[in-house]
């Protein structure tokens, strides 16, 4: 009586949506129909599938359900009452990663795990009350007039290989939270996807990691050409914004400290190559701006001014015709929006992102929400354009979650139930300042609101200290303060962590 | 002038040496002749190849060349004098592995760094001295006539797509220590390499890991049928050996605390069982494989007595025809000499490992040694061969260190000058006894000398806490002893880790 148990159990599942998504190809196969009751209890049409039918008001809690676990969307679920909501994440990762350490742990400072913050420890509820759910999945669209999403299994990895097609379910919400972040610009320069390693990921600071111990492995391995030696240990990163700066920083560190000590028969080929389009750091001031250029001189980086025209297995070709060789290459130019955001049929900022309104709403349709480097003010508030920061992001997941907490207790929790309620105060972005390290115990603080105004601007060893302190205070568990502290105690003492594995 | 300098540079290392390796079949294109000097410096024969040609009494110091980096050939290394030898590693891994905590990172209990320490802080010397070399690569063929290794870089890595063919290289030696260890057994069942995991490196923990935190997020996906979460998260052992013991184990823990706490919604369809042919933890007296058997029950470990006979997709078919559906499969029945080490024509032990002698020379070769699991004793020595096991690999490791340190000090450390040194007392291994933990706290420690000496064994916390503590001691630098400590104190306070990166 297995399947009279599964159907029971599943009967708050299924429904019998009839959706645009093709019905399964092969039943007969080993496919989606032996993996889910849903496409046989219930379901009224072939083309209906599993998922989670609408709340019942009076009988479950609304359902609140957030796209993405960055920035945005953690602090969001972080700050959400989980008696108000049921709370549903859809995002291809199942944590949170701290993105301005993230540099720091491809050269081993800091341990990977240290900069990972699981969604269960942010927001308990997700893996414990019994409506609040997260789902390895990416969402694929959104229905916003039947207050519905489509979702898809992240296939891309091991142990799905025997599915023959993506494991599909759809969503119903009360309240949409699109939070699901932006994508790395190439400016479809031809083989940056192929070639150049992004710096956004925990996978992509392991790359970096395995890359550049293995090319420090093999340029000691017997009869290999100086040419040869020289490319696979010239590491080229592209971009001198923070995330440029901060990674050819370390990475000098690394060179300085530790392959000095620990790879001394190759310690004259190594070197950190930045080349950057206009001014590295051109949203700091011009007196913080030359510090950097003289600190990462000093360090041995070498600062070049191009523009990238092609990016070829071993080398960059610049627009001027300079062939640049290189054993790594890092892609740090900034964001731009990704197709799923493009895909969406709602309205758009300037520049493309999803546009919202002064609370965040995204206008001419009910109860969705955008934040993080996905959304942007519509033209029609006035407001620029902010920029793509983490701070920007978490500013707005903290604001966003105590509008829903509050529209929750004025009782327009539900579907289509928020049009009288009062929203109060409007997002307003307050600039606190920007920070960056560019290595040997050194960091910019510049405290300005903006590129113009007046207002404290550090350099030096201080500046380190307060840019580390700060972003140890931002690392939202105890367990990863504690990590991270520990990990640059270690890296202290003993130095970097070597071993490729 | 750079081929000049690049010469001059590498006329150390060229040599004309012909050797049976096929030339370089495509020069023209972007291959070895492009990477490496030593086709076109020194060498006289298209034949030749790069490499470290033989040492020159007076002038160098003899070179050791060592084949591995786990418990006996670190051990060794750590143990050789650099100031009497240049030490040469040749591994595919540049760090050693300490194996018998690798069962407690699968599930977050310790990070994967702290069970790995990289081979340059076991011996210095290997990435400092200007003889000294750790090559990422693997042994391909033995020419102990000529004293020389042949050697091939490990290829299966990325970064290396565009290379034609593997980098290959010959290094010559004074002493060869062959401590390459041996291979999981499979016993030529099929589908045994394509669907399981084994639990030998740390890239098998990571993927251990990946796989269990991934089946635990698919199976709360909506709709998906009770036989496919139930088969996604049962996780089946095979083989009942301390390394699948103290992985069920831990497993076990794992479910009980971490996933209970944190995947309330599938808690109840997690299942661990483990399937042995015969008696689990066969070395251990009757009282402790009791004591196992009623602790793994009580922490939910299934005990099921069966041979496998084939290892499909998404279960296994025992020989008595039982299906074993699983989402996790595990396979640690132990080792059996590697394709390498049969491929060698030197002397074997019973049971296919290379024959040693009393003083684990290679008899009927000059100046070859082999230690740890690929090494056994000749018949004619009237010793069995040792278990598999980190003890006598180090034991062996330790004694060979002093060894070949007193030969090099009695002057005879170049090749073939050893035959009249004295070498002193020959290898005694006593065995220690040995230890298994079984979760919750407990393990069991067996003291005896053999199966059917007397002596002491415990069992319970006490023996938990001496397992815990004797490992602690036994993992070589201070940084991982620390991370080591740290790890067992955060999982205590904070739980396990569980984000999936």
């Amino acid at each position: 009586m297995a399947w009279l148990r599964s159907l029971s159990r599943l009967s708050r599942f299924t429904s019998s949506f009839s959706s645009g998504i093709p019905p399964d190809r092969s039943p007969s196969s080993f496919s989606a129909t032996t993996r889910f009751s849903g496409f046989c209890s219930g379901a009224s049409t072939s083309n209906g599938y599993a998922g989670l039918g609408p709340t019942r008001p009076g009988l479950d809690k609304p359902r609140l359900v957030v796209l993405g676990t960055g920035w945005a969307g953690c602090r969001l679920m972080k700050g959400v009452d989980a008696r108000l909501y049921d709370i549903v994440c859809v995002s291809p990762r199942n944590h949170m990663v701290f993105t301005p350490l993230l540099a720091s742990t491809c050269v081993g400072t800091l341990e990977f795990r240290s900069v990972a913050e699981p969604i269960g420890r942010i927001q308990p509820a997700i893996s414990t009350a019994p409506g609040s759910y997260f789902f390895l999945a990416r969402c694929t669209a959104v229905d916003p007039h039947a207050h519905t999403v489509h979702c898809e299994v992240v296939m891309d990895q091991e142990g799905l290989e025997n599915a023959k097609e993506p494991w599909k379910f759809k969503l119903s919400y009360d309240k949409l939270i699109i939070a699901a972040g932006a994508e790395a610009s190439t400016f479809g320069i031809h083989g940056v996807k192929e070639h150049a390693i992004f710096l956004r990921e925990v996978h992509h600071a392991q790359e970096i990691r395995r890359r550049l111990l293995l090319n420090l492995m093999l340029s000691d391995v017997p009869g290999i050409s100086e040419d040869e030696k020289k490319r696979l240990l010239h590491c080229v990163v592209i971009g001198g914004g923070p995330t440029g700066v901060e990674f050819s920083g370390e990475l000098s560190d690394f060179i300085i400290k530790d392959v000095h000590e620990r790879y001394s028969h190759v310690k004259d080929y190594i070197h950190v190559t930045l080349i950057e389009a206009n001014e590295i750091l051109s949203s700091f001031d011009v007196r913080l701006r030359q510090y950097a250029t003289k600190q990462l001189t000093k360090s041995g980086v070498r600062l070049m001014r191009g523009i990238v025209k092609d990016v070829r297995p071993e080398k960059v070709i610049l627009n001027d015709g300079t062939e640049v060789p290189y054993g790594l290459l890092v892609w740090s130019t900034g964001v731009g929006p990704s197709s799923f955001i493009q895909s969406l049929e709602l309205p758009k900022s300037p520049g493309g992102r999803i546009g919202v309104d002064d609370w965040l709403r995204v206008p001419s349709v009910q109860d969705v929400f955008a934040i993080g480097d996905c959304s942007g003010f519509l033209e029609n508030t006035g407001k620029p354009t902010l920029p793509a920061l983490a701070q920007v992001a978490e500013r707005q997941g903290k604001y966003l979650a105590s509008l829903l907490n509050q529209i929750a207790k004025a009782g327009g929790g539900y579907a289509n139930a928020a049009a009288n309620i009062q929203l109060g105060d409007p997002f307003v972005y307050r600039h606190l300042g920007s920070m960056a390290t560019v290595g040997r115990y050194k960091a910019l603080v510049d405290l300005r609101q903006s590129k113009e105004a007046k207002g404290l601007s550090l350099t030096g060893f201080i500046s380190w200290f307060i840019w580390r302190s700060a972003y140890l205070t931002r690392v939202i568990s105890w367990r990863n303060r504690f990590y991270v502290a520990i990990n640059w105690l270690t890296t202290f003492v003993f130095g970097r962590d070597i071993s490729r594995i």
